[in-house]
């Protein structure tokens, strides 16, 4: 139990305004969105880095856990204090310092909500391509912690490429600065890349320096139906081998086609098993000569139905089908189980046919969905939890798939992060010499394990 | 001094025609591009991945330095074995492992020769981006120990942009697999991004998995002169935010240019301050259309003169300035000291105004020329090794150069690594706090300080 000393110090140090130990506030902060929750003894909003390492200071000294939390929208329990200490709430430190058109960079604050700040460098014709499911709600901080990627990586690449540099506090107050202003930077150790997506276990990030590139003027979206998976992955390859470049290929297969077009009362035809959105981008003059080598490759191919939006009303249309995968899949279940696997691109069909069979096989129902340009499939296993029997098949269930997925040299998550909810599947991705080292860079930056401890391995 | 039984131990293991410690291959082995030399006691050119695991192995048991080697290319005395011990050559594991065409990735050995690699996934209509200037020689093993750029890492990014994975040996013969065959990977710390540029310092490398893209069919390009680099400044800005999306943007500054046009002995506008190149590539009707739009803003604009070549003659003529650079100011003096400082690109002017006035400040002849588009500066400080005073004047010149390029959030080294030839500047970009971290991380890989020693901090 913590000290009531603690508190005192840090409403001291921080204003009152910062430091929190109500029962509503502490059960706020004690969840995220994979469901999982315990309790933090005290919540803290820095508002500044002296706050920040203030909390630090006399967290280390007490050897109080800290849990770093953005918005609170991860899919794995990162950022649920599951060892209670304090939750650290970087919602308030949400300052877009500056955007730099001369430089092509911006430096913000971690509790930047990542649409936000889109928003603001599109103003000045500047683009920040990571583009997360979560992001009008999640915080570039989480993002970073987490390494979060989204519907555009194929093209342009995770939250990772974007980060130029990074501010950071270690466990005991003291600050780093690593990385820089300038994409080429190969002085020292790569001490930012692995603060990238170490989700709040070696150092608490203060402030994030992003690369921004020019914003593509022009896009156009499709949506191409397909009688089987196989018959899309086949087009896809072909359609990345010739050079047409999308910046977004989201697949559905059939499980999600199925429910969306019920949901929606959409009028369906029997033979549509598959469908992808097609989004194009760049300059015009290029996007329309795509678009027509598309549409060419399209009559070469056994594609099923082909649509092109042509206004922003039918781009929402498109787009709908997409969307509302999620409300309509909670009809099915109480609970959704999200898990984010990754296989190579060339195995996608394959995968979704294990896991479909897995599905059968356990009697669950599983909906996937995901980015085929970067081999991401959302995996939703829709379960309730009160039912025991389901749930313990669920669970053999996608053993067994996180088992596939690194037979196929896939990875067990491509954008949630591990947390607590993959801490079990670690073992099939990571030898023990491999885990051993892990735990001493953990040591190495946290010896005494009071950063986001318990979550990863 | 190495106990003779070490080598016996490795010939019997290894074989005698991979371990060598006759004087020549002592010193073939002895220095990279820096000048720096050193001789290590023994050469060992392992051929599979037991070989390097039964040389780190016996080597760890007796507490023998490993310098990992590629061509020995590198500007920074990074594979200079400044311990002794083993030279660690691997010129023999060079081999294209595979080239997947469905998931879009190769698998190599260290000692693939990184042109090779790309003539080979070129016939297959892939590319690999990063092209490093020694790309002809030097290895993707040498490129991923030091995270290599080139020419394109604007548009493409460096040589860590398109690692997917690394097979590595640990100080004491354990073997990791870190990172994957995907885009996406959030699992584990990314010790990949880690190795990546760590010198060979933190492990030895055995493979390397490549991301590979779709080989742009298309490419042009052009030169522009211009009367100051700061027309030439202003003029590229505008080119990017644009959208012209150059793939290379190679400047040359007046010293370079008055080198090579003197060379070459071509006539000289005297107007003539700053040139760049400009290459764009990708689609065929694209780049026309971006080609037009470059002309359109080049008529608009204070360009001095303007060439865009139409045939392969006339490419390798516009080629040829930049290339002739080398050989140029070879003339100037016995030795070239070549630095790659890296600053944000608005501020490109005005760190070449500053290193030019260093320059006089200090009676040297530097020589500029860099990437436009990431800030990175190529100084060649010409020198007679002999002459103590210039010697000495040249020292100081750096310091100031490096403190400089700190000041306005740059970096030390943007492609060359720290090595043995930047350690004594990383006290101005790193804290004594982050150079701890480091030493904590090279603990974590390498506790009795093996592998590599002296490189780095």
């Amino acid at each position: 139990m913590m000290h009531k000393k603690v508190k005192k110090q840090l409403e001291k140090l921080l204003g009152k305004e910062k430091v929190f130990s109500q029962k509503e506030y502490l059960v706020t902060y004690s969840y995220d969105a994979a469901g999982k929750e315990s309790l933090p003894e005290l919540v803290v909003f820095p508002g500044c880095e002296e706050d920040i390492r203030h909390t630090l200071r006399i967290a280390y000294e007490h050897k109080i856990p800290i849990t770093p939390r953005g918005a609170g929208v991860g899919y794995s329990g990162g950022s649920v204090p599951i060892q209670g200490g304090i939750a650290l709430v970087f919602t308030k430190m949400n300052k877009i310092l500056c955007i730099d058109t001369e430089n092509f960079y911006a430096e913000v604050q971690p509790g930047v909500v990542t649409y936000n700040l889109q928003q603001e460098v599109e103003k000045k014709g500047l683009f920040y391509p990571p583009d997360p499911a979560s992001l009008k709600t999640s915080t570039i901080g989480g993002n970073v912690a987490e390494n979060a990627g989204g519907l555009r990586c194929f093209k342009y690449g995770v939250t990772g490429n974007y980060v130029l540099g990074l501010e950071a506090f270690l466990i005991d107050g003291g600050k780093i600065n690593v990385g820089s202003h300038v994409i080429k930077d190969v002085a020292g150790y790569n001490i930012k890349s692995l603060l990238i997506g170490s989700e709040g276990t070696l150092a608490v990030i203060s402030k994030i320096i992003l690369r921004l590139i020019p914003l593509p003027p022009y896009r156009r979206l499709f949506r191409l139906d397909f009688a089987s998976l196989g018959k899309g992955a086949e087009f896809i390859n072909q359609m990345i081998k010739e050079n047409i470049g999308p910046s977004v290929l989201e697949f559905m297969d059939e499980s999600s086609i199925a429910a969306v077009f019920d949901y929606l009362k959409l009028p369906k035809n029997s033979n549509l098993k598959a469908a992808v959105l097609v989004e194009l981008d760049g300059n015009k003059g290029d996007v329309e000569e795509r678009a027509q080598r598309l549409s060419r490759l399209v009559k070469d191919s056994q594609v099923l139905d082909y649509k092109a939006a042509e206004t922003e009303a039918e781009i929402e249309e498109l787009w709908s089908i997409r969307r509302n995968i999620s409300p309509a899949i909670s009809k099915y279940k109480p609970k959704k189980i999200n898990e984010d696997i990754v296989v190579p691109i060339g195995k996608i069909v394959e995968a979704v046919e294990f896991i479909n069979n897995t599905a059968k096989e356990y009697g669950l129902t599983i909906i996937l969905f995901g980015h085929f340009g970067d081999g991401n499939i959302h995996t939703n296993v829709m379960v309730d939890p009160d039912d025991e029997d389901e749930m313990k098949r669920t669970e053999i269930a996608l053993d067994k798939i996180f088992r596939y997925v690194i037979s196929v040299k896939g990875s067990i998550t491509g954008e949630h992060g591990v947390g607590i909810t993959k801490k079990a599947f670690m073992k099939y991705q990571f030898s023990d010499r491999e885990i051993e080292i892990f735990k001493r860079v953990k040591r190495a930056f946290d010896p005494e394990n009071l950063l986001n401890p318990g979550k990863i391995f």
